[in-house]
């Protein structure tokens, strides 16, 4: 899919806090001698030609040229006519499934030393349809949309995920006890599919007995698979037992492309002090190379990166430290080629 | 509401474990005088003239005439054309709050120590609407739904709730950055009951972030209030940090009745074996007692409960001990009357 020597990655870098942890992972990439080569493109709401605040034409152009982008965090302005830009990179390039490993690291002091899930995510319909109709007044209905194509592909990619990482159980995510034909469906869907990886365990468990279980004992799970309103709320709380948004990878990723996030918000509070904690993002980075099939980069990064969390000497004041975003930086940067 | 002296109210002993946590409940409200008649009745699911498996004819009148019933674990047999007994139950006599607190106990060990939450679920609507379609091959819907009158009275008895409980802050949980429509009409109703409650802090955060913090903080949430399926998981995440659905308890609360339920299953594989935890149902009725103002022997009755949790001599399996249910049913009744 992509061609081997130098690629081109569409980078928006965001707002907020997103400037500065896109420069950090720019520096680390390339003391780790990455052969990629930045599209640096702005994605703030401008009004297309139907009215609605959207992405500007030439960031879609770059992703579309690109087909893989890394982004830092956009700020949605509120109010009526806007919709999520998140929401809107994953619509536009149909991004269909959203991948978020939670894994434990040492020096990230939780009360679980356990996890190690990924969350696969549904991302283009259910709950996130938009699809919403006043009956009457004051009577209001929103449609939950499971199709049969949408939830057949990301079951696959689930399984397929599995797979390549060497993962050893699926578990479905569900409550086909209540909504017996949308989720039912899904769930059929990922039945269907289970029969043909027969290496790999499947479960079918209802969403509310996972997060019962997963603060209880993560270990009970592997990979997950979900509709994405489940997805987006098990992905947050996984990656809460862990550290949080601040520390927890994200992708989307579709037939035509894919884009790699952190899903922290812009934190304008802290914005252009130098304080942000880019690990979110550059674990992102990391997932995109590998992605692209650059495992030893990818591997260079990740080590580095978790040796400075768990020395934890420059830690940045979110992870308990006094440390800055680009010490941090330095110190991965320092540790790149250096054997532990 | 009720009347004073003895209170006759409809038990629903259910299946599996069931009958014998019942007998224990009633074992111990009898040792604690508690002025209460069952009106025993069997909730097992029988075909009605429509056709449909359905809640008995019986227990329908001895609810609607009792106005308050106490139930245990129900089995809703797999199939089509049976809905799940229990919501039935709710659905059937408008129970439109659900009531689920969960708070740290001595004697339990979890990784948190200080969880005192309770979570109020709209019980009537929302993504249990039961609605739903296929619309062409592979395409189904399920619809939301949410009414300005739900949302009002749901918000309403959570402000209540929070003042009569001396509770400090009511916290609504949604996401209506997503179904602007639906949760945002919710989220509004809240807005609006909250003006009336000065007293009480009120706050808006989405359902992902509150699965987050619910993990890494919940001494962070008081009351919460949300939408039918929101409820349904953050309950059960709630609980997992104390210990469990054998723990706690939930009621569902109507304008003209109300149900106290244990809301664990009916443990087919232990049930006859006198190793049930009736702690979960015994809690549910010290519930049940504070609905009906017999505060004084609901607080013996749960101070009695909890002494035996912390002593922890008599803890039966699912609590990591080796004792009986009606062992530990004699130990409570031993310490109803015994002081500290
Ligand atoms: C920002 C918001 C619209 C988004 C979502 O709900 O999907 C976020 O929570 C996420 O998980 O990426
Ligand atoms: C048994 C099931 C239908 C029910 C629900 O989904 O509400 C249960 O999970 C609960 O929370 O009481």
């Amino acid at each position: 899919q992509y061609s081997s020597g130098v690629r081109k990655v569409t980078l928006i870098p965001g707002h907020g806090i997103g400037p500065e942890i896109t420069v950090a992972v720019q520096k680390i990439f390339e003391a780790a001698k990455v052969p990629i080569e930045w599209d640096e493109v702005d994605v703030t709401a401008v009004r297309g030609p139907d009215g609605k605040m959207g992405i500007p034409q030439k960031a879609i152009d770059s992703v579309n040229a690109n087909k893989i982008g890394l982004k830092g965090p956009l700020m949605t302005p509120v109010g009526k006519g806007y919709r999520s830009l998140n929401l809107a990179l994953r619509k536009e390039f149909d991004l269909y499934a959203n991948v978020r490993p939670c894994k434990s690291m040492e020096g990230i002091k939780t009360l679980y030393d356990n996890v190690d899930v990924v969350t696969i995510r549904e991302n283009t319909e259910g709950e996130y349809s938009g699809i919403e109709h006043e009956i009457v007044d004051g009577v209001v209905q929103s449609i939950k949309l499971i199709t049969e194509e949408a939830s057949m592909r990301v079951a696959e990619f689930a399984f397929v995920f599995a797979k390549e990482n060497k993962r050893k159980k699926v578990t479905a995510v569900h409550k086909a006890n209540i909504m017996r034909m949308s989720d039912g469906l899904f769930l059929r869907c990922c039945r269907d599919v289970a029969t043909k990886y027969p290496d790999i365990k499947f479960e079918e468990r209802y969403l509310d007995t996972v997060c019962l279980n997963m603060v209880q004992d993560p270990a009970k799970f592997d990979v997950l698979v979900m509709p994405n309103l489940y997805g987006d709320i098990m992905s947050d709380l996984c990656s809460g037992l862990v550290g949080g948004l601040g520390l927890t990878p994200s992708g989307n990723i579709g037939k035509n492309g894919a884009l790699f996030e952190s899903v922290h918000g812009t934190a304008p509070a802290i914005a252009g002090k130098d304080l942000a904690n880019p690990t979110a993002l550059l674990l992102s980075g990391v997932m995109m190379l590998r992605h692209l099939n650059l495992h030893n980069e990818a591997e260079k990064i990740q080590r580095a990166c978790f040796r400075v969390l768990r020395e934890g000497r420059v830690l940045t004041p979110d992870l308990g430290g006094n440390g800055t975003c680009s010490g941090f930086t330095a110190e991965i940067i320092k540790y790149l080629d250096e054997p532990e």
